[in-house]
């Protein structure tokens, strides 16, 4: 309908995830209409980040240095370690502010049924870093999903044979929620998991 | 939080419309985690884009052509002529799929208010493609708000001092549409604009 490089820059809009043909027509002539240096400075962005953007050495997550700024802190507290499925969830536990140690991003979880093991998920990595001692504590923050859990609980079992504690963090009913609202599943978990007062 | 260059892209891809801080953080995550390529793609395609796209000589929609395909269409009737307000609403005329003339593309409206006068709309260039003869029609499609009509009637009343014949595309209830849920404003457009059956 448009021009060609207008068509491929619709189509190459539509990587970016909740993008669909409609949107990506919105940004694409919003951007050459309107905002033609916010487009630079965005292909700029991709393409140096895709350039210069691996993973941090020590915990996996997604930085350009060798140690990201946490694991490079020496404030936070490396004897505590957070393992969680994705960077994004760094982000959510560093937003609520309270956690001060370190992390350990698996970048996924295990799923035999897409092919994706423990070494996909840097489990050796993990087992090196608890074997070469300092870390107190591995707290498991996967999602709670089957996966997640699965994924938890192998890492807790391996970790339990070099003797490092392994904690999981609270599942239950959250905080502001109605329990007429929460689904069946967690609400079971919430009795099952309550604690004496 | 992340670092540097994540940041900067997170940052960059709000030149987005509808992209705010979350979502700006999705979409840079799932990149760098998932899709590369992709990243790379859109990179690659929004530089082409931002060095290549310019407007078409005859009616100014956006295209790297000298002439778009609509205006380079010799099966096009270039004696109608649609004024429209953007390239999107060229679009979604097209994706009716009735209308076999060709377009002119303001890129906004008249509004003062913004300093946005007749120079800034091509007005000059729609007057010498007027004047120079062949036009047997001139269709204002610009939009139905205070400063559309305002555009649609300055434009008019210039095309008349040529002797070139002007149309308004029709306004009043869309088809589907139940009566019920339709403003106020257009209904009574459609009752004062009724025609004889």
């Amino acid at each position: 309908m448009f021009s060609p490089l207008i068509d491929e820059l619709m189509s190459a809009l539509r990587a970016l995830p909740g993008v669909g043909p409609k949107s990506a027509q919105r940004m694409a002539l919003h951007l050459l209409e309107r905002d033609r240096e916010g487009a630079s400075r965005l292909a700029t962005a991709l393409a140096t980040a895709v350039e210069g953007v691996g993973e941090c050495d020590r915990c996996r997550t997604l930085t350009e240095q060798t140690l990201c700024s946490i694991c490079a802190n020496k404030r936070r507290n490396q004897a505590l370690l957070c393992v969680v499925e994705t960077p994004a969830d760094v982000l959510a536990i560093e937003q609520a502010g309270t956690y001060q140690g370190t992390y350990f991003v698996l970048h996924g979880h295990l799923s035999p049924i897409d092919g994706i093991g423990p070494q996909d998920l840097g489990l050796d990595q993990l087992h090196s870093l608890l074997a070469a001692g300092g870390i107190e504590e591995v707290i498991l923050a996967t999602n709670p999903t089957i996966e997640g859990e699965a994924t938890a609980h192998y890492i807790s079992e391996r970790a339990k044979k070099l003797d490092v504690p392994v904690s999981r963090i609270a599942h239950g009913v959250p905080l502001g929620g109605e329990l007429e609202y929460i689904d069946g599943g967690t609400l079971a978990h919430a009795f099952s998991s309550r604690q004496r007062v």
